[in-house]
């Protein structure tokens, strides 16, 4: 099945020397290759093209986490953060399974270090109650049944049974898998450049290499706004958030219990970190949140900070040995909820903004995307998160 | 002129399908390469064997510190040192001058964070002043003058002005391009096998490789006593000992002042850090000291130590990117010293254990085995650094 264009499209004839595909994706992270595989899937011939620099995907930790991650005013994400959730079990079949995709079923713990940070734990839970969010509190000898390496000065910890964690490096291996068998072409070199013609996005040129396209998705992550070529005036209003991440390991020829089974969040002294366990053993401790430009450099402080505020938690991570540091850049919105619809240019659609959601969204991004390019209007859960709402909003102040 | 053979030697015939040198100089670490530049200059025939591994040459700060190295006991180390370090410049001008080799002369300042360390270095003062080292008290003030950016809690610090710290890299690069200037072959391949015939060292072989030569320089530093096919009795008794050592640098586009001009050596509740800077900015963190074999991964409590403490002492690296962290395996012996001269095999020749020193004694070390190699006794210095000390001490026990 070839994708229904909407009637406002016209077939762009491709210049000489160019390929011509049905669309064309900016990005391959997980977003950009879900709505490439989606894409392909029903029918449309798709090009992603890439940078092949690092991404935001690979940084990641993988938590599925709509419970704790819940903030105060974030009700349509919310939503949307729940609905994946839900559907995350069919989404990883799809990718392969749990033998390709491992995921994590034993939920997340937030604790606190402090009384103070336990005072903020428990204003959060409040709200979260009301939002009609499972959570259960555990005792501090329930806690340390289930997590016996956690330091003594944690007491009890809130169970978010529903959280699911993913290895989300094998997520954005098995999405490029899929989009490939399904027909996707991939293309890496230098940054991308949006070909505009007349007004309407008519493809993407790549170093030498130009591809022409009915439809341009812009997945740049937390590089859409300074994609070249894009029009001003239909940039998303993404902003990069750098993060820290650091992965632990065993150390080789050690063997013992695992140093975690639950996802564990936990305020230090009014910091956040969080600590994702592996099913071999690596322990993902994330994340500072730094409004630093598109400045990926890992500093002093952030690895410091997580080393620092990892140990207070969970004292046995200093046998654990330092596998990996590394940096992501996040796309922030100011909402931050996803951005994804039609611009303001014909023939580019945008798919981005995913900030701490890329992984658990870019199931449902890849299919509410495909949706939309082959002509249907956004589904229900989708309407606020169209591009035009900070256009719009701004009309309104 | 081709080396004089002591007459004990006989001349080797290369195996079929072998090539033949005078010296095979297994390891090319700075010893190594310092060993094969200088016999290949008196006119031997020279190969270095090395596995392509990664030498603890490169992981090493470069403090060129008799003075604040001397510790109790040590006496025919500090000499040796002090010999080293006075004949460095004329060495480093060898080597291609300090372009090519930076070193710098500010000195090394001694410090304490707490009274309980401050009295701890007076203790070690006192004995170095008892041994004619120059050192020089400064006050508080004239302390914050030269290093502005050191912790408040950092008093006064003892100035060690004929402290040098290099390039350790440099150092390394320059010694394997003198070495090949100079005739020098190099052979990277897996690990070296010591060939011996009727008891004495005839060759190596590495991999299908096989180099036959009269004489076997075993610089293997850390690897020294597990190099196959070395006799038991001659194997030098060398343990390693593990480093971590963080490379810091200048976040990309910020300027500023360096964070420090001289290396400063501190203790910070009774643990010792050292922060070495370079002029390119750079500041070399180390180094823990960890008996655990050949392992060399990199551990989460070393690196939060050494960050925790750097930061106690110079809170400004927090701003500065964490370029690298890495661990290598110092050659550690019974007394601290290295192991130089002719071992219980004929033709085997040890050159290794020179722990803490490498770097330093790199120059004199090449200059001592040319000499014995060529069928020279040891020189004053080098009279009870030979490998039958060990053994020696043992009967007399």
């Amino acid at each position: 099945m070839r994708p229904h264009r909407p009637s406002n499209l016209l077939r762009v004839m491709p210049a000489k020397g160019a390929t011509a595909v049905d669309v064309v994706v900016i990005g391959a992270g997980v977003i950009g290759l879900s709505c490439a595989w989606r894409l392909a899937q029903q029918g449309a011939e798709v090009t992603v093209v890439d940078d092949g620099g690092p991404a935001a995907s690979d940084v990641a930790a993988g938590m599925l986490a709509p419970v704790t991650e819940a903030a105060f005013g974030e009700e349509p994400l919310l939503r949307l953060a729940c609905h994946a959730v839900a559907t995350y079990p069919s989404y990883v079949d799809e990718l392969g399974g749990s033998e390709v995709v491992p995921v994590r079923h034993e939920g997340t713990l937030s604790v606190g270090l402090t009384a103070d940070d336990r005072a903020e734990l428990a204003r959060l839970t409040t709200y979260r109650d009301g939002l009609g969010l499972r959570t259960e509190q555990l005792t501090r000898r329930d806690t340390r049944e289930r997590e016996p390496f956690l330091a003594a000065s944690v007491g009890g910890a809130l169970l978010a049974a529903d959280d699911l964690s993913v290895d989300n490096r094998a997520v954005r291996a098995a999405l490029r898998a899929q989009a490939r068998a399904a027909g996707a072409e991939m293309l890496t070199g230098g940054p991308a450049r949006l070909q505009v013609d007349a007004g309407r996005a008519v493809g993407v040129a790549v170093g030498v290499d130009e591809v022409r396209a009915d439809v341009v998705v812009l997945a740049a992550g937390a590089r859409s706004s300074v994609v070249d070529g894009v029009p001003e005036h239909a940039l998303p209003p993404v902003v990069p958030v750098k993060g820290h991440v650091l992965r632990l390991r065993p150390q080789p020829g050690r063997h013992g219990p695992p140093a975690l089974t639950h996802t564990v969040r936990a305020l230090v002294h009014g910091r956040e970190v969080y600590l994702v366990p592996r099913a071999d053993g690596e322990l993902v401790v994330g994340a500072t949140v730094e409004h630093q430009g598109l400045d990926d450099t890992v500093v002093v402080a952030a690895v410091r900070g997580l080393l620092r505020d990892a140990h207070e938690v969970l004292p046995i991570v200093d046998e654990l040995a330092l596998a990996e540091v590394s940096t992501g850049l996040r796309p922030g919105t100011p909402d931050n909820a996803p951005v994804v619809g039609w611009s303001a240019v014909p023939g580019l659609f945008v798919a981005t903004g995913h900030y701490r959601n890329g992984i658990l969204l870019s199931g449902v991004t890849g299919e509410e995307v495909a949706r939309q390019v082959a002509g249907h209007p956004p589904s229900a859960l989708w309407q606020q998160l169209g591009p035009r709402r900070f256009t719009l909003q701004e009309a309104h102040a």
